[in-house]
């Protein structure tokens, strides 16, 4: 089906920053002044694994703090919470990420996302020897990524010689006893850590894995354990974008990491995480383009942690097509025979759950993966609870899509409350049918598929022997029949008999339709229609019982009458008749069965 | 049913908690010294409205900072996100409540749960007159609440005689511009706010209307609008419990809020909010049960804001009685008329999603709820996709309940996975029956049903002309068909027919039962059972086509063979009898179609 919504809107919203050109490299670190200043990529990555990327997102950079919450959440798997709680605390400063400050009270670094945590922190790892760390290291934000990485000697150089408040920080923590290493060997290891090479779509990768506890979403392999990744997305959150941590948890949402090369990653648990690169930074020092990619991604789609709408189901309910699932409407056997072959191309799709970014983002993929070869796309919306605006545009851009690839389109059953009616004019100004119930949308729909651009055949009489229930009747019995059964008329809207009524008569419908409504306690329900070439209240003829249902005519129509007295008066003038009467009846009976036992595997699939 | 597994489990916290008798109770304030020292109450409130209460969770006490949350929203409401952040920022400083300091760059108070952003926030609602304000106050305050609250005037006056270190703090803030009114006045109304008399119940409410998206979920008013509930929380989850914030976020993983007086707020968005009243407080002012209380039940049960499984659909995905919907066997008329009658009595549900502690907590009351007059209860558990600890003790002790008021469960398809294995052994413990498919379960439950204590029937002979298929045929054609149709015997495993194999014969089932199975492409489906007194193969009467299905022996059994042969020397011998075979054809079909689309109904709701 081509672009994805999303992509376009992921695309829309990278060419609108692209033309930001705020704030600068940063220069401390030499090396990192050579990054290519308007380099700008953007990454998203769900936890089904499904990725999208726009502009720079392969252009390689140094992770640097980025990598601090997931060598956290490595410290957590290698010591245990309590080990490393004793060596870095978890409440934010409101400073400035290179502060040289300690918590006075526990000689602690305030937390793993300042320099003076993260040297600690990175310290912590497994490992006995130098080189074991550095594997440790090393692998462990590999398996983050779902890729190898590397380390950017150049940068690693360039940290080295400049690190010297990084040096008092390391000093500082050895001298509080937090730091056991030699002070040269800990900060090897940490410009190390600083200096690997990752992308944006790697960050992305990174953020999903703790979204989707722990597990990286595309190789299945476990980066940490599930138990710890509350933890770090916690310290993230209160601690991850320095002194703007409270107002980046209160504008945007979502726990978030930034980096001095221009790295940002933020991350919806259970859903997915944005990253994006673009070196140029504001006075706080994170990206200025990645900021503003992530207020602006977060406001459109409601990305919040807080938002209580933040989760819900899966949205495809269940999905199935007309060869097994049909409309209330009774087929002729021809009909039936058509609409088994056929029905393949026309799905229904049951959508679930209140319609915000995950779910529409997730439906719109599904759409795009089935509706290739699909000539009926029918949404059986009744059980979405709610919609946000951003999800609405993407479903409302999906449906255009198919739309527009020839395809038709019914949104069915949408909930009648005020909060729908945007989304029924956004659909229908997509194309697609609103304000149409599953039920009448299917049998629309078979009625495409049986015309093959013709009119259906309902108001065509129909002639008595190719009558379902007249088959293999000899020709003198149809001639009987012509003779003495009457054709009775209906109005639109006449009831035929009602629920109750003594059954004393066949009717086979000529021209025109009748509806079957039982009486519930609940309402009355339609569940059946009947049109020409198919019969009604033949159990008549079967158990001699009052009526089961109500019929009432949907349209104007006529049916040939067959009373029972008159059966038996048939049989005796041709005896054999009844016999191949009843036979006629068990074979319907037995095809509604079968349709009836294969939409129940449907349903229950 | 009695008494719900998390009522047990939040009585026997309390039970525990209650012997901590750390910290001391707050004498700053005069009136707050008379507190009963070794009060304690814990409410739970769910979105749903159900409330858990224990201990003196109906003893009222006064909200103090508790109240700041709410007060906070209530300004975003009044004067809009932009106004209040010109005058409060969302920065936590790590600092005590009662700390004299603002942000140096904006003249601003850090936050609005430090006493000065309280006071200026408190002076940012509606109205123009200062009872215009307190009327907001309260009534915003009720809103939350879902009952009238009125203030404690003793509390209110001590406050008022010894609020000089708040007076000190309206001061700065008038100083930087962002206090307007007298300072008489704005504090006169910030203790009003602090004297509100709430109960621990109230404030379980009051967070759940939060967790519910700002509306009360007993009373259905809206408190404040959605958009302004994530900043609310956003807030809290920052700053709510002074400088153990990060560690509070970290640890509990629950927006929280403390007061002075012993109340502690925490709040599980989309699901719940949990209070405590005890008003000994530790050093940092905060109730000590309170917060081991909180930290107990987000342990046990996993309540964590960044915990990706703390979210999903509703865990009850539909649900159905025996009167619609049945095992793939087939019964006779009369056994299919008990079955409709008592089917009532036996429920299945279907349990989908992740089973943590809100889906299982609501799934025990929706099991309270309906098991009263059920013998019968099967969960149908194929659905679901994981569970914790705490959940799953939930779910076996509402297990346990029902197999002790002598109700019979089964929990169906319970996934193979290893992690299964042990809530199979839990459920099992609980007197359910595991290992088992959800039709077995329901074949078992009908013969249960049938056989009032007895043997069910399988085995037995059955006369001719008891027999669905030979019903209303006068004795000559049944003693013909005794003496004619020989009786066949196939062992348990044997092929009868298989698909595609030619129609020659109707095989009325004697003694033991047969399965029907289809070939589909994913394997081969049982799609229906045959016993005693039903038949099989009756198609070939009908259609004289290929066998659509393959049957194979369940059992030992015995059917009557009708080859069609016969059929046409029998009606020869006998004229009229094909025909009632025909209709008896029918009316067995007609009934099932009958049962198919109560069926079908059942699943589509």
């Amino acid at each position: 089906m081509g672009e994805l919504p999303f992509e376009a809107e992921l695309a829309e919203l990278h060419r609108r920053l692209r033309a930001h050109r705020d704030g600068s490299v940063a220069t401390y670190i030499p090396a990192l002044a050579a990054s290519p200043a308007d380099a700008f990529g953007l990454a998203v990555v769900t936890v089904d694994g499904h990725s999208y990327t726009v502009g720079d997102a392969r252009v390689p950079f140094t992770i640097q703090s980025v990598s601090k919450p997931f060598v956290y959440g490595m410290a957590l798997d290698d010591i245990g919470v309590e080990q490393v709680m004793r060596c870095v605390g978890v409440e934010p400063t409101g400073d400035a990420f290179n502060s040289i400050t300690v918590d006075e009270a526990s000689g602690r670094p305030f937390n793993p996302m300042v320099n003076a945590g993260a040297i600690v922190t990175t310290n912590l790892l497994r490992g006995d020897t130098v080189s074991e760390r550095e594997h440790r290291l090393l692998s462990g934000l590999a398996a983050f990524a779902g890729r190898s990485l590397v380390v950017d000697e150049d940068v690693r150089a360039s940290e080295q010689a400049t690190g010297d408040r990084n040096r008092a920080i390391a000093y500082l923590m050895r001298s509080s006893g937090m730091l056991h290493e030699e002070v040269d060997q800990a900060l090897d290891a940490y410009f190390r850590q600083c200096s690997v090479l990752v992308d944006a779509h790697d960050l992305a990768m990174m953020g999903a894995t703790l979204a989707n506890h722990g597990v990286n979403p595309v190789t299945h392999e476990r980066a940490i354990a599930a138990a710890h990744v509350p933890r770090v997305l916690s310290v993230m959150s209160t601690c991850g974008m320095y002194d703007y941590a409270g107002e980046w948890l209160y504008q945007v949402g979502l726990p978030a990491k930034s980096g001095v090369s221009g790295g940002v990653l933020a991350v919806l648990p259970g859903q997915l995480a944005v990253a994006s690169y673009s070196p140029r930074l504001d006075a706080r020092g994170n990206s200025t383009r990645g900021i503003a990619a992530c207020v602006e991604l977060a406001r459109r789609f409601r990305l919040h942690v807080f938002d209580p709408y933040a989760s819900g189901p899966a949205p495809v309910r269940r999905s199935y097509d007309l060869s097994a699932v049909r409309s209330k409407r009774w087929r002729t056997d021809a009909e039936t025979d058509v609409l088994r072959s056929k029905g393949a191309q026309a799905v229904v799709v049951e959508v679930q759950g209140p319609l915000q970014f995950a779910p529409a983002e997730a439906l719109s993929r599904w759409v795009a993966a089935h509706s290739r070869d699909v000539s009926h796309l029918l949404l059986d919306m009744r059980r979405v609870t709610s919609f946000d605006q951003g999800a609405a545009d993407l479903l409302t851009a999906t449906v255009a899509k198919v739309t527009g690839n020839g395809a038709t389109v019914a949104a069915c059953d949408l909930p009648g409350d005020p909060w729908a009616s945007e989304l029924w004019d956004a659909l229908s100004a997509a194309g697609a049918s609103v304000q149409v119930t599953l039920d009448d949308a299917l049998e629309q729909c078979e009625d495409e598929l049986l015309s093959h651009g013709e009119q259906p055949q309902d108001d065509d009489a129909t002639e008595l022997h190719a009558h379902d229930l007249l088959r293999d009747l000899p020709a003198g019995a149809i001639a009987w029949i012509d003779r003495e059964a009457p054709v009775q008329e209906f109005p639109k809207g006449a009831t035929v008999f009602r629920a109750g009524d003594p059954s004393d008569a066949i009717y086979l419908v000529v021209s025109g339709r009748v509806a079957v409504h039982l009486d519930r306690p609940d309402g009355t329900l339609r569940v059946a229609t009947v049109g020409a070439g198919s019969a009604f209240g033949e159990m008549a003829a079967i158990d001699r019982m009052g009526r089961s249902s109500t019929i009432e005519a949907e349209t104007d129509c006529a049916c040939r009458v067959l009373e029972l007295p008159m059966l038996d008066r048939l049989e005796q003038a041709l005896p054999g008749t009844s016999s191949i009467l009843y036979r006629n009846i068990a074979r319907v009976l037995a095809r509604r069965l079968r349709d009836a036992n294969d939409e129940i595997r449907a349903l229950q699939r």
